[in-house]
């Protein structure tokens, strides 16, 4: 088992989905994220930052899963991040209400002593110029390096971006980003010119139609889980982030066939989020419930 | 094996794409599905019309690859269907820039002596009027209908399409098709609500995201292939028909497992339909080929 270390937002959201509305709701990639994983590696250590209005039930809820909170640093004068969205009504696509930075604004990640010797690093979706403070900030490079990253980044941080690109290991990205990043719309051309920028590795995220695997000249695809009723797509894409590099930490292999069952896990744990509002849904599952789903999965290819 | 009866267009397409433009070449979904089918039981049995400006060289060709072409009409005064298409960049969106029925205005579909006792219909995409003409017109009912349909029927036929999909039991349509026809969202829903329209089995298509089979409660997913290039989508749905039915009346068998490998066939021959203009891309494959196609289909998920 490696050590894993999650950098990523931890946060307010307020969500609107046709299924009814939730107000100021725990969330943030490195919530999601870290929850995701814990099912698969305890502790997993997270470098975040919280305002003032954050909530120790949160923080307890956070504990109790098995994350170690104690890199969340809170800024006692300033408030948490907070984003508000309002999904259309085939979940697919939302609009942003509102984005409040806050904290995020300014943050300075402090990666403690203990951090330090990790493993595995999965940088959740924040602005790249942080994203590389972090890579810096170790002494020793991790064994693996994945990040997630957002087309706000894209379009307006193209610089920055490319500096962290080109440092890590497995870039994991969207269907569309992965076409703004590149210009290309095959995703097979758009995975290879992500490979010359730097990643050995790619995953693209398609939402409703499954995720793609391109590891070294070789590709794997995971369907998505045809659902009755998705009732929040919030986190889906961090969730399945957290149960990939939770898999990839739990097993201490990045091989292709540690990797492929990790593309498995994490479309399971995504599976369970979008069912519930929030975080609600990747809460005190069993692993049993976690197998039986991973079990649907492959039967639905076999 | 058993035998196969095809119905559907044959047709001259003018197509344009980003690479490039074909005038007048051989289309319709009679052909498609019955030069898919054609790898997997020969001879496909094909009834269809045409007008006094079909090419013999057409006609010879789809004799070659084991199409019983006796049963396409032949009108002397009329001309055949035409369609002329034009896609966009992304190649998953397009204009059609001419309809002409001609021909197909007054189809009324012919069924000799000799395809009467077909095992298997595939009615392609037709007026509902038609198809369902075509199911009266035979004598024994066929072990397995399967039909498809498409967007303009469900807009503007709606009632003779009820009576169309009440008498078959495999619906093949795609995924904005089936939430058109049914009023929802998720695919699974849909696919209830046309089981109870009548088909016991339904196959969703979702083009470059693969295609869905919902068997009694059961349900499979065969994942499209990430492509360098798609030169030219035209037919790919057909070609997925045809060798899906192409497989099953090989197989002689419309079990889960036999219904799973006809999704694999029916998607591997699509693969080769789009990487080139028109037909093109499925003639003269060898079995090989095929074979071969169909493992990377399934290393693409194990």
């Amino acid at each position: 088992m490696g050590n894993l270390l999650t950098v990523g937002s931890v946060a307010f959201d307020t969500i609107e989905t046709p299924f009814g509305k939730a107000e100021r709701i725990l969330g943030g990639a490195g919530t999601y994220i870290s929850l995701a994983a814990s099912y698969f590696r305890k502790p997993v250590q997270l470098v975040s930052v919280v305002g003032s209005d954050f909530r120790q039930k949160d923080i307890l809820m956070m504990q109790e899963a098995g994350i170690d909170t104690s890199g969340i640093q809170q800024k006692t004068d300033e408030k948490s991040f907070f984003w508000a969205g309002k999904y259309f009504n085939d979940m697919n696509h939302r609009d942003t209400l509102e984005t409040q930075l806050n904290v995020l604004g300014t943050f300075d990640p402090v990666i403690q002593e203990s951090y330090k010797s990790c493993d595995y690093l999965m940088l959740g979706n924040l602005s790249p110029a942080v994203q590389q403070l972090v890579i810096e900030r170790l002494p020793v490079r991790p064994k693996l390096v994945v990040m997630d990253t957002m087309n706000f980044w894209i379009s307006s941080f193209m610089d920055d971006l490319k500096i962290v690109i080109e440092n890590v290991d497995v870039l994991i990205i969207n269907e569309e980003e992965a076409r703004q990043l590149t210009g290309q719309y095959s995703l097979v051309v758009a995975a290879r010119e992500i490979n010359a920028m730097g990643p050995n590795i790619v995953v693209i995220k398609k939402g409703e139609h499954g995720a793609l695997l391109f590891y070294h000249g070789q590709i794997f695809f995971v369907p998505a889980l045809p659902l009755e009723v998705v009732f929040d797509p919030t986190g889906a894409g961090d969730t399945f982030a957290g149960g990939f590099i939770g898999h990839i930490a739990r097993q201490d292999s990045f091989s292709f066939e540690t990797m492929k069952d990790a593309m498995v896990y994490g479309s399971a744990m995504a599976s369970f989020c979008v069912e519930k509002f929030g975080v609600e849904g990747i809460l005190n599952l069993s692993s049993e419930e976690i197998e039986n789903r991973v079990k649907v999965f492959r039967s639905l290819v076999q």
